[in-house]
Order: structure tokens, then C-alpha cells, then sequence
């Protein structure tokens, strides 16, 4: 437990702020090879900057990003704030030598993404895009049945990302705001669902998509439908949407093999329904040989959706103290390079009406 | 109970010559206005018809169509046959004056369908094309709750059927002969999802959709995936297949609107999960006042899958003896023929690359 | 299919002359050894009577049961009526050489089903008491499972039947009235699942239970709850309610043993949950190679609770036909009579505030 | 957030230690108006708790409790530690002046937890008993709809304890052995049980018990069942085993009342099923309104168990500021004591043979 330690700073102090923060503060008591001290925490808006600081500890409230880059004790650099601050910042940091996290979606084009990747390689940082979903249990141990053959040759896939606050939500949100988040459903909800799609499956090849924007007034999408398919021939659905009552949080995929499937919903994150050849079981997945269970309680005794940025940020501390790679079990920004691409796609498809090929570099 | 009867003639004794005979011996004891006499049944096979004559009691087996259209006894006709003696027996029926009930798909092109649905209406006869779901309680309740407004302005719809049998299948089987069955899992599986698209929300317009075989031999595909847009402007997926494994029948469907969402599965036919603004509640669907009750048991004793054709033919009954027509309720020819263009629309845009709208005569 | 008939006299023609009429109506064109035809049914009321007659096809509508049991064409006798009358006419039938049917529970009290026992067992008649759930392909299945032992040593057992009805319930329904039931939720739903447990655990040996009359004005009890034991060692809980709000027709059960556990609910009668040591597996109890499915559809094609009284009929056409005995897998007047023992235990019980015997004789 | 702190003393550094140290640290970054600060961790083993204060953050590692009673920096003993070591330290951290914490089951014997409560009464500290399950948002809520009459009169209670661990597992476990647990699955899974009773329905007055050791060579209970009165005139069931295959951690009851009816599984932590008098409603509790949320995350956003801790001591933290009570929302040493008393009445039920009164004093 001698451990190194690693400054930490932070843009962003709203949802992703706390969420990352709390993760941090827990990491400093659990088994990663390196400790991270909360250096400062930074925005725009002074009084909520520093209310931040407070709560969570971070040593310094700072309004301008570009002192974070420039701080000499600052070894990992966490882009949590709204879509139009992802790209110049992290860029920045890693310019600087930073390590960099950023949240998803990681531009707001794929141009931007593509440089985002480009200058992180050249810059030879770590770098990690927020695909938290990769760090829930029951999705790491779908990924793991899949590497080990379990279900054959796959298939079919699909995926749906539904929400209903987007009904009832005030509308000065920034994430209605095309100038700060670039897309609606398709950004926020999709860029998840495309990244499980990559993650799980494979290369997405192709799209055909409908996207469609309900709510009067609204200037971003909230709800989109895609077919989707695989560099390895599976063929699948995307959807994703703001405006499904009922559904509250509800992320969920199926994967269809030869051999078996896997079924998966959020709202039950510590469940993995996985079927062989004959019928569903629900593994509850809170046994010590599971994914991150290393960190936790007995078996039975569930973990919540903040946790998976626990996992998250151990999973980068480690890449950061030479453990392992962040690919492919953390999406680095390659991949989310590589979920906006598939984002222009749906786009482009919704307007041309056609199929549309996913254009990588 | 001094009611009248209508002779009936089947063509098929497979599995739906099975399900229609059981629902119709079932009916002579039900309060319908039309008692139902079994007629004739008709097959090419003399053995296996002659056997389900004995089985179901039907006064004659036969193995030429042609003479049960003849048949002054009878009227109506139940072909129940493979899709390709779809058309020409049940023409020819129409054209004798019997009513005329058909299996779906209802003609193996949407040529063919229009066809059958021009002749039954030139007929002047009744025709009901055979899409049980709509007979089942919780679709049916399904709909009264969209017809009322229940869920506000419908905005999204999504609807899978999925099946795994498709693995380990006799490839004999007619249902993989291309010429027999026209298609397969889209023609077997889709047709259904498809009207129920049509029966839930509307009608389609155009659809994006990607067709697989994958089976090594198997002439007609296995599974497909398409987004589907409706007059009303709404969006959506639909999906079948006949190879996710754990998945048995799993005909499940999800509306979303602006006051609430519907959800359900075939495979737990008793339920609706019907939501408000908020949450999931599950409808057991057998009270008293729940659509087709009057039929059955005290709340909570769930109705079989086999109970839908009960439903469905007493229903026809009903039309025959004048107390309602087949549509909205039940499917007609012409609801059997749009759903045949949707099909179409389907295989042309997975061989196009393209939406394709739906080119409604 | 030349096969042997039998005359068959119902007694009852509500909710089971319901149910017995239709099931034995569906056995006339099902593979089963004997053919039921429907010889008579009887009841108090002319009209009543009469109106079943019509409806199921019965031959003749008779307000003196005597004459069904003097009728030389009638083969087996069937009691569906009021429990108060279920000793008497059943025993004559008995005395009179008929196999006899008769619904749960058997007698009012231990004392009149041990002479119904012994009366058919005196008569060398074949006797089977109601208990349908038996016949319920996931129960069916537990109890082979069970026997094959996949779950090694059972531990644990506890059953509950809730349904809430009784909140609002015509007052004047012979079920409330303990001159005609006996008892209220013990006789009606009790009776159901301390069948089960003896058909899938062994003798109950003792109880300890609590019966409560919560509404006011009612003569029957409305909940009990039980501890229960049995000659193996087993321990478990017993529960039924009227007044569960929420349940309409929760008649669920449990079983743990050393290797794995079972657990069903008759609102979802199709699924059986099967753990081995560690997870729950849903199985859809409909594949061919299930117990009852020659009768039936293809997989995951559900059947309903209707349906569970064709098996009864036909295990008891199978009987009389020399294929098997009754017992075990349908009860008979000893299942009956030894379900009344335990009844009368936990209304002993609930007395004497003690846990009480089981005093089988 | 210039908070006063208090210091905190913890016994223990297993299981309980890590969920207490954990949701400590937690709570120095959530608005709680005290900041605790990890003063000592204590235990027998010096290696073990020198581990446990490096990992957490403890300031020192101590291996007599007699030194963090003495201690005049702690303001707050948090007692985690084995059934045996309840007592004492407890007990003299109260005479010294500290509030204390103290896991469940409060002593081994009613004697000892009558003890432990009237000295911490008679210190006039703040006590509270380890219930956390109190603490799960979905319980608080199922409480809070039990008080504003939600559900009209309660009938019914059935709760059920059940995990599966007990099969396979170390014999060598201090839960095994009954000088330092006292009793099995009574004490670890059946308290819990006990105390929800308690709070969602009333004082519990009398039982009737079976309890079973059945794993060979074990010498505490794996199992037990129980009818349970409540002084409200409610009856009901309680159930615990340690040897339930396929139930991994199934802490699950169910309240009926006269309108309605509340389902809870801990397995499924976040949801809460609501019944009004026709059907179960699948509530996530995640709404901003919901108990505890103002700690967490946008709706749908699922906490974990470990996170009820948080809930447990930031309630704690606010009575020791004078925000409100411990009870009823928090167990104190009183509801530990009368839990104690049930678990007492339980055992000699078990003996008996007999329904046992619950001896308060």
C-alpha cells in the first residue's frame, strides 16, 4: 500500500463531476497500484466550481482549464463536462503529457474525435473515453463468455437505450442545446449502445436509421431506430430515446450465438440472463470469480451504477501504472472515434434514406 | 341456443389443421351465433388426412380441394394448407360464395395477395386472414387502450419475434422450401409482427432492412432486422428469427407514447405491462371485462395459446351471422395483402441498400 | 381410434361443471383410450341445469342426482357441485359400480372423505379427487425431476395461494357460507397446495398455523398461515389468502434441496424456475419431451388453466382403461382424505394454539 | 460545509468493517451536518487490523478496544465485530460517553441485548442497532406508504430470508460456531427479517417455530420457519436459510393490506412492487423524491447494497447533530433487544412444540 500517487484534475462539477469524484475518493481506499490525489476540479461558473471543491475534496476551484494543463502536479486529466469543452482541453492535457479521461460521446463530430485520438497517440498518454458500461460486471462477464466461445458464432444482436425525461425536462438543459451537445438520444444514449455494439460484437460496417425530433421546440434528436451491421456479418437493431414512459434507465442488449445468448437491462445492472441452446438463466453477478468482484461485498450483495466508475477509474489507474492496456476492456479514444463515426453514419443515413457505410480513416 | 349452422371445409391437417379444428369443435359449445359443422378436411396425403378426420371428427377426409369448394354443405372454407396452396383453393372458394378464412402469409407474393383480396371482395364473402395475436386477450386489450388514448400520441414501436428452433431443424421441413413457403422466418414469423404493427399503430409507409441466411444450405432466411416508418409519423424496428437461442416463441412487442407505453410477450400471453407516466404495471389480463373473457374462467385462470383460434373463429362466426365485420378486429384479405406489401418492401431493401416505401395498390 | 366409450353423469354446472364439461368435450377428439360421452348433468335448479345441458351437449338435464347414479349408461360418475355435496352422491356413484370423480375438497370434514375413500375403495372403483394443479405440465414436471432426484436432498418447502376476491365479494356466494364449504380460503385454495406438497415433498406429519376471519360478517376464514413438517424431515411454510391485493391467482410454490431448488406460480403455469447450485433457469414448460405436450403445439406455444382438467380427464380415462393407477401422479380419494387430516390439523392448531399432529388413520 | 467532526472508533475489520470503513469515508464528501474522521480500527489479529487501517484510512490499528473506549478523540464506537464481542465493548463504550453502533444480532442472548440497550439508554448516547436493510430506499419508501395509509388495513406479512452459501461453505466460520454467533441463519438472516417485521408492521407478540440444522457436524441452525402475530392483529410468516439453492441473497416480504399490497426482494434492491387493489406496479426507486436520493444520481441510475450504509451512518451522523431520533427510521438498542425477544420466542417454539409468546419487558 505504499503506493505512488497520481494528481488528478477535473473539468466538469455537475452529474459527471460528482460521479467521477466519488469514484475517486473511493479509489484511494481500494487495491489499485496507484493513488489519485484530487488536485482541482474546474468550470465556468465560479460559485459552483467551488461548491464542488468542497464537497468533494479536490484541493483547488479553478475557472480556467488551461492552469489544470499547465499544473506540473496534475498526471491525469478528466474531461467530464458538456460535449463542446471535450475536444480543446483533452487535447491540451495531453499535449502536456497528461493522461486523459474524457466522457462520452468524445467530440462533437468525428472530425474532432478523430484529432482527439490522433493527439493522445502522438502525445503517448493513456487515454480512456467514458464508456462506463464496459465496467458493469454483468457486461464485462458478457464480454467474457464471448471471448471463450460460450456462444458460438453470434448472430443477431440488439440494443435499445430508453429514457422518459425527455417529455418533462426543462429546456434550457445543455443537453438540448445542439451547440453544446452536438445530437440528442443519439449522443447521450446512443454513443453507449454503439460502444456495448463495438465492444461485444465487433466492427460496425453499416447503418440504415431513422432519427426524429418529437418534442415542439426541441433542436436535437430524441429518438432514433437503426439496423446495423457487423464486419463478421452479424446483423442488428440500435434504438435509442428520451421519450419512452416507463422506461426509466432501461439499457439493454441481447446477443444471439449459435450456441446461446445473453440478455442484459441496467435497471438490473448485477444481472446477466444467459441462455444455452434451451433456456435463460439469471446469474447474479456478485460471485468472487466475477468481473470487479475483487472490490466488493459477498456474493448476492448488488453494486450500483456509480461504482461502475470505480471500476472505470481503477481499470485507467492501472493502465497508468503499466498493468495493462486500456483496450479493449476500456474504450480509449480510438473507439470512441469509432462510435462517432458510427454516430455521422445514422445521421447521414437518416438524411439520405439510405443504408450508409460507416467511413473510418 | 337453437342457432344456426355453417358447414366447414378445411384444407390442412398439420399443425394449423390441429389448431383450427380443436377451436372449432370448442365453438359448438361456445355462445356464437353460428354453430359450426365439421364439413370436410383435405390434404394431399390420404393416410394423414383420413386420420385427422377421425381425430377431429370431421364427417369427411378428401384429398381434392376442388370438391370441397363444390360442396353445397359447406360455407365456409378454413385453408389452413402450406403458403403455396394458399391462393388458388381459397379463390376458388370465394368465387363458390363460401366465406373464406386463410392462414397467413395470406398469398406467397403481394400479387398474389391482392389477387385473393380482390376476389373475396368481388365475392361479397367474408375473409378473415389468419393473424391470431389479435385474438389474444392482452393484444386485443392492447389496442382498446390505444383506441381510448390511453397513451397519448404514439411516438415509438418496436416488435420482435424471436424463435430458436431454426438450429436444429429438420431441413425437410416445407417451411425451408422456398417454394412452398415463399420466405422464411420474415414470411412465418414477420407477417405477424408485422400486423400487429398495423393492428397497434397504423399504417406502414417504408421500411430499411438487412435479410440473413445463415444456415449452410437453407434456401429461405433465417432472421432480418428492419426500422419501419407509419403514416403517422411514428418509428420503429421490427425482427424476427428462427435462430436466438433460449428464445421458444417470443412474440414480444413495445409501444411507446406520450402518456404511457405498452409492453408484452407472446410467451406469458395472460399480460400486458401497461405503464403511465412512470412506472410498469403487470395486467393480468382475465377479469371480467377484459376482451374475450366472456369465453373463459374467474380472474387469474390464463387462456392457452390454442384459445386464440377459438377467439378468432368465433369472431368470423360473428361476421358471417352479421354482427360486425371482420375489420378493424380481425384481419381481412386486405389486411393480409398490405401486410404482404410490407414484405416485399422488406426483401427489396435488403437487396437494395435503401429505404424502400411501401407500395400500396 | 375405434375405441371403447364412456358414459359419464356430472354433477354441477357452474364454474367446474364449466370446466369438467369442456375438458371432456376436447377428450372426445383426443388421444386417450376411452371415449367420454356426455351422458347427464344434475343440479338443483331446473333452469340453470337445463341452460348447462344446451350449452356442453350433455344428453340430458336432471335436479336428482339418484337417477344419474341408477343409470346403467353412466360409467363414471363426476362430482363437480358444492362441497356439502360432494359425500353422498359421490359414495351411491361409488356403491353403484361408477368410477368416480370428485372435486376438492373431498369431504366437509377427515371424517367423510376417510368414508368416501373407503366406500370406493369397498366398491373397487377407480377414484380421483380434483387436485388439478397436479396436472399442470411445470408441476408434473417438478415432481420428475424430484423423483430423479436433480435436487438431491429436499430441505425446504413453502406454498402460498393468494388471491384478493374476497375484499369484494358478493356476500350471499356459497363459498362464504360454512354449511355448504366448510371452511373458506383453508378448503378452497389451502386444500390446493397442501395437495402439492405432498405430491412433490411426502407426508405432512404435523402443523402449526394461524387462521384468521378479517372481513366483517363472514362465517369462513379469509388467510391462514402454517408451518408444516413432514415424515421426511422437511420443513416449510403453508399460506392462502382471499384478501392478498395485488395476487388474483398466485397459487406459487418452492422447493430447495441439496443439489437445486424449483419454484412456480400458477400465473405464469408454463414456466417452471429450475435451479441447479447456483442459478435460476426459466424453463418454458412446452417442448415435446414435457410431461402432457402429445396433447398440445409446438414449444412456446402456452397452454391455459382450462387445460389442466383435459389431462385430469384423460389420466382418469387412461385409468379406467387399465394404462395405470390413479395415484401418483393423480390423486385419489386416499390424497383427498389424507388433505383433509391436514386441514383439520391446522384448524386444530390454530385452536389450540399448539403444533398439532396430523392424525391420519 | 464547515462541519464539526467527530471522531469514530471501529471494532472489526472484516465484512462489516470494510461496509462501515467504506460508507465512512463516503460520508466525509456527502452533506451529513458531521464530518467523521477515521480514528481506530480494533481487532484481535494485528496483522489483520493493521491491513484494514492502511486499506481504509484509519489512523490507528489498535488490538484492544479498551483503548478507543479510553480514547478521548472518538465521539461515535462503531461496533462491526463478531456476535460474541457485542457486548461488552458496547457497553463500556456507552458508560464512556460515546454513541455507539452496533451490529445485528444487538447481543447473543435477550438477556444481553435488555443490557446493552438500558446502558446506552442510562449514558444517554445516541444507540443504534445495525438493521441497514431500514436504509434501503425501497424499504424506507415501503414504510412511508405503510404510514400515509397506502395500503388501508394490514392483514398480511410473509418474509423470507434465503441464501444458499451454507451448503459449501468453511466449517471453520465463526457464523458456525455458536459461542461466537450464538445462533445460525436465526441470528444473521432471520434478525433482519424480524426487524422489517417490526417496522413495516408492528410489535410482533407471539410465534410458532421449526428450526433445522441440517449440514452434518454444523452446530448452529441453517434454517428456520415461523408463523408470526403481531399486536395489530396481523399474522404472517418469517423464513430463513442459509441453504436455499439458487436464492443468493433473497431477503424478500410482502405486506397485503385492504387496498393494496407491497412486494420488495434485496436482490432487486432498487425497485419496490406496488399493488393497488387490481395489480403490481414495478416501481424504481430512483426518483428525486424517493428516500435517500438527494445522496445520488439522475433517475434510473441504481445504488448498490454497500451504499445503504451511507444511508445507516448519515442518519446516525444526524441524531448525533439533534437533526432528529434514531427510531423509527433507525433500529436502536431497543428494536435490537425486541429483536432479540422474537428470536428468543423462535427458539423455544422450536422446543416446545408450542405457539410462544414474545417475552418484552
Amino acid at each position: 500500500m505504499s503506493r505512488d500517487t497520481l494528481g488528478v484534475a477535473m473539468l466538469g462539477y455537475a452529474f459527471m463531476g460528482k460521479a467521477h469524484s466519488r469514484a475517486l475518493l473511493a479509489l484511494q481506499h481500494l487495491d489499485v497500484p496507484v493513488r489519485p490525489e484530487l488536485v482541482s476540479i474546474s468550470g465556468r461558473n465560479p460559485e459552483g466550481v467551488e461548491r464542488a471543491r468542497e464537497e468533494w475534496g479536490w484541493t483547488e476551484a479553478i475557472t480556467d482549464w488551461r492552469e489544470q494543463v499547465a499544473d506540473e502536479r496534475v498526471g491525469l486529466f478528466d474531461n467530464g463536462g458538456p460535449n463542446v469543452v471535450h475536444a480543446e482541453p483533452t487535447i491540451a492535457a495531453a499535449r502536456a503529457g497528461k493522461h486523459v479521461v474524457c466522457e462520452k460521446p468524445l467530440g462533437l463530430t468525428a472530425d474532432e474525435s478523430y484529432e482527439m485520438w490522433q493527439e493522445a497517440e502522438r502525445a503517448g498518454v493513456h487515454h480512456l473515453c467514458g464508456f462506463n458500461y464496459r465496467f458493469v460486471p454483468a457486461v464485462r462477464l458478457a464480454r467474457e463468455l464471448l471471448e471463450a466461445g460460450e456462444l458460438g458464432e453470434v448472430v443477431h444482436f440488439r440494443a435499445r437505450y430508453l429514457q422518459s425525461w425527455g417529455w418533462d425536462a426543462d429546456p434550457e438543459l445543455w443537453r438540448f442545446d445542439p451547440r453544446q451537445a452536438g445530437t440528442g438520444a443519439i449522443g447521450d444514449l446512443g454513443a453507449h449502445i454503439i460502444d456495448l455494439a463495438r465492444y461485444l460484437v465487433g466492427e460496425v460496417t453499416a447503418v440504415s436509421a431513422r432519427v426524429r425530433t418529437i418534442v415542439a421546440g426541441r433542436e436535437v434528436d430524441d429518438h432514433f431506430v437503426a439496423t446495423v451491421e457487423f464486419e463478421n456479418g452479424v446483423a442488428g437493431t440500435l434504438e435509442a430515446s428520451r421519450l419512452a414512459r416507463g422506461r426509466i434507465n432501461s439499457n439493454a442488449f441481447e446477443v444471439n450465438g449459435s450456441n446461446g445468448s445473453l440478455a442484459f437491462d441496467i435497471e438490473r445492472l448485477n444481472e446477466l440472463e444467459v441462455a444455452d441452446t434451451k433456456s435463460f438463466r439469471r446469474v447474479l453477478v456478485t460471485e468472487p470469480t466475477h468481473p470487479f468482484m475483487r472490490y466488493w461485498w459477498p456474493p448476492g450483495h448488488i453494486v450500483g451504477w456509480g461504482d461502475t466508475f470505480i471500476h472505470e477509474f481503477g481499470h485507467m489507474l492501472e493502465a497508468i501504472a503499466g498493468e495493462h492496456e486500456v483496450p479493449p476492456h476500456g474504450a480509449n479514444f480510438e473507439d470512441g472515434y469509432r462510435c462517432s463515426e458510427v454516430t455521422e453514419a445514422i445521421l447521414r443515413s437518416a438524411d439520405s434514406g439510405r443504408r450508409e457505410e460507416v467511413r473510418y480513416r
